[in-house]
């Protein structure tokens, strides 16, 4: 049962070890720490490892297993798989390599492990896979050093990636960045589970706002397509598909196997079934983060106040690149920011430039304003953080207007170490924060579709 | 002359401060703190700041002053000019706004100081800027504190600014992302130094390499061409334009009363006179750099080496989409790879998997072997730097390979804040990183032109 991999009560490590190099100590760590169900271990060959009993195999358990996390060698995974389904298992994170993606002996592998739970209730993410991590049940089976691979915090934000490497290296820029995931899952060889099968699993899940996929290719592209025209009923998608080129398409055949057909075919088809197509991992999670955390565009009239004239004009020129549009700001807008501003300031127009001198009192004032204008639709706030008169209050004003707007805001600021950890606080409280008005825009395009 | 506000021996700080708050403050402890030559602060109504006598007028100072930098409110600010055009300074940086930008009132100021120096000798950056931040000579008139606004490393990109605004957020950034400058120049209002004036005096500075523009519209149109003509034929030039489409450019105008036409005229005349034009501040340092520290390419044929898949066929997309093309290697080049690589290997191509547990030393071999092989132009080097395998000792085997290639290699890897401190030593030592293969590939691609 799928939810038996994302909301287990109960969970055994298998291959869980004493050997902090061992993926299978990493493992049990995570779970022991942070997991909110009943961890058993699982090794025939140690007897407790990190203070917990450790079972010789998965059936000596009492309990009922709902997830098994295999971190084993190759030469035993199958067998520890198939006492799994023995002991109903709901749910195999099959961690293991050495399966199809090694050729010979590991294609064998492969087929195997599909008879053994062919006609199971046992479901296998994997093999050759990162699995999951959770934010919400804290299922989490990152074996990599959190120095080397730091965790994101909860958010909206669902990742599927069908490579590891690349969803790794991902999660960890967006813990960095303060990007919050409801759900990663690294499905790796997908003997089972696929992308397909997440998607329907994801839709309905509450904790889950926009749903980003890495792809090489898809394993059945109908059904994708079904899939995502379900799931965007109510979520977006958004895709990033690598082996777009052919020379591209080679090397994902090289590395995966994946046999997707003609990229435009597959664009065609999924852009059809409703999805957001992006050209690299920028993008993928620009947009990722602005559909989970943003309403809609009603329109195209775009907003656009900053502190630095150069922005705002670098601001605009990206507006018009992305098919947005630039409002034309109400009497009442005027009205309402002119008193706030330095005397000699005459023409309040779009983009609004705050001037050098802007305050926090300043920006709340036009944010304000260009909430309640129906001229605009969204509103892109701009900030040169470095200024004398913007003190790190700007967040507090910054995230008032978004928790009280209805419209789309999104916020950019270019700089230094002082600049990002305010991009961070933000970002951490549900606004979407790029480090360039280009990133911005682009981001609030895709609110438009 | 211009090489006075570069290379003073003696500057005077007009305006020194004991206030903090004071730019005058800040900037005289720039100086004290990091300038090669002779420091003299003039303030009349001060005796000492930081320790060092105050004059109360620069005419006071009895040796000569190469540069004076003023500081001071715009009320006096012309009449401290003309004192400095008494004593004959050089060259003056008028960090004062209150002038053209204002209007009204602003306007008879510029015009005043117009004709304080005509026909003198001495040349004014500004008035209305940020000035001059010069890693070799150390003058910095920078003004806002370091916390908000910190410094870039000494290297060889000069950055031109038209906004001083934007150039403060562009530094700062450069600075945390360890980007080395060689010069930084706001020059606000232009009343007298303009884009043309830098351009020639920047492409016979023999520590920069490349030099990045970034403006809203220029002064005069045919001399800039001019100026990019006779500067590309040793140096690149890359172009950031403000105010493309026309809502952007009607903003430029009231920001700056920059009119520049057309940007297809605009852009049609710079590459034809050789700049590189680009779209937003990313490209405009991911080009600026790669310009800087690597030699151009010779063909189009790029060899791509990775240790995660899925980054490789990214990285291929990137190529064919940017106009560059996918090296065959050579039998020599898979010769030399095969050994190094697990047996159950057996095909070596582009782009070059060295999977998951790649050691740095496995690096080193396709490194080397790739800077020797005829048929590859260019090296684009990937990492997913959270690899068990792959520890710190990549960055030597890197920074090696880069010493030794007469091809331009860069690098890309995309990570938390383990991978960013390994990107930013690389990038100190003259490798251009970029936390994606589509930004590695896109700097790559300039070196084509």
């Amino acid at each position: 049962m799928l939810s038996d991999f994302f909301n287990p009560k109960t969970a055994a490590i298998i291959g869980a070890s004493s050997n902090p190099k061992k993926f299978g100590h990493t493992i049990l760590k995570n779970f022991i720490e942070d997991f909110k169900g009943e961890t058993f271990a699982v090794n025939p060959n140690e007897k407790e490892v990190l203070n917990k009993k450790c079972y010789a195999s998965v059936q000596d358990i009492k309990k009922g297993v709902d997830l098994a996390v295999v971190a084993v060698p190759p030469s035993f995974s199958n067998n520890v798989v198939a006492e799994c389904v023995k002991k109903k298992v709901g749910a195999v994170v099959l961690i293991t390599a050495g399966y199809r993606e090694i050729g010979g002996e590991g294609i064998g592998r492969e087929e195997e492990l599909k008879n053994l739970i062919a006609g199971t209730k046992t479901r296998i993410i994997g093999p050759n896979c990162l699995g999951i991590y959770d934010t919400s049940s804290c299922v989490n089976t990152m074996f990599l050093p959190e120095y080397k691979l730091q965790r994101p915090p909860a958010g909206k934000i669902a990742f599927i990636s069908q490579s590891g490497a690349l969803g790794s290296a991902v999660l960890d820029w967006a813990a960095t960045e303060h990007i919050g995931l409801s759900k990663f899952i690294s499905y790796g060889n997908r003997a089972d589970v696929d992308e397909v099968d997440l998607l329907e699993y994801l839709r309905k899940d509450r904790n889950t706002e926009s749903i980003i996929l890495y792809i090489e290719g898809p394993r059945d592209g109908r059904a994708l397509m079904q899939a995502i025209k379900n799931t965007v009923k109510t979520k977006p998608v958004v895709i990033l598909k690598a082996g777009r080129s052919d020379a591209g398409q080679k090397a994902a055949i090289s590395h995966t196997g994946s046999l997707a057909g003609s990229y435009d075919v597959f664009e065609g088809a999924m852009k059809q079934a409703g999805a957001i197509l992006c050209n690299n991992m920028e993008d993928m999670f620009d947009y990722g983060r602005v559909l989970a955390y943003q309403p809609r565009l009603k329109g195209k009239k775009i907003g656009i106040v900053t502190n630095g004239g150069g922005f705002g004009i670098l601001c605009t020129d990206a507006c018009i690149r992305h098919g947005l549009e630039l409002a034309e700001f109400s009497k009442e807008t005027v009205g309402s920011i002119l008193p706030v501003m330095p005397k000699n300031y005459s023409q309040i127009r779009n983009p609004l430039d705050l001037i050098g001198d802007a305050t926090a009192d300043r920006y709340a004032a036009a944010l304000n304003a260009l909430i309640k204008d129906r001229n605009v639709d969204g509103i892109i706030a701009l900030s040169l953080l470095q200024t004398s008169t913007l003190g790190p209050e700007i967040t507090d004003v910054l995230l008032d207007a978004n928790s009280k707007s209805n419209k789309p805001i999104v916020f950019a600021a270019t700089g230094g170490e002082y600049t990002q950890i305010l991009l961070r606080t933000l970002e951490k409280d549900g606004l979407p924060t790029y480090p360039s008005p280009e990133r911005a825009v682009k981001a609030m395009s895709v609110l438009a579709r």
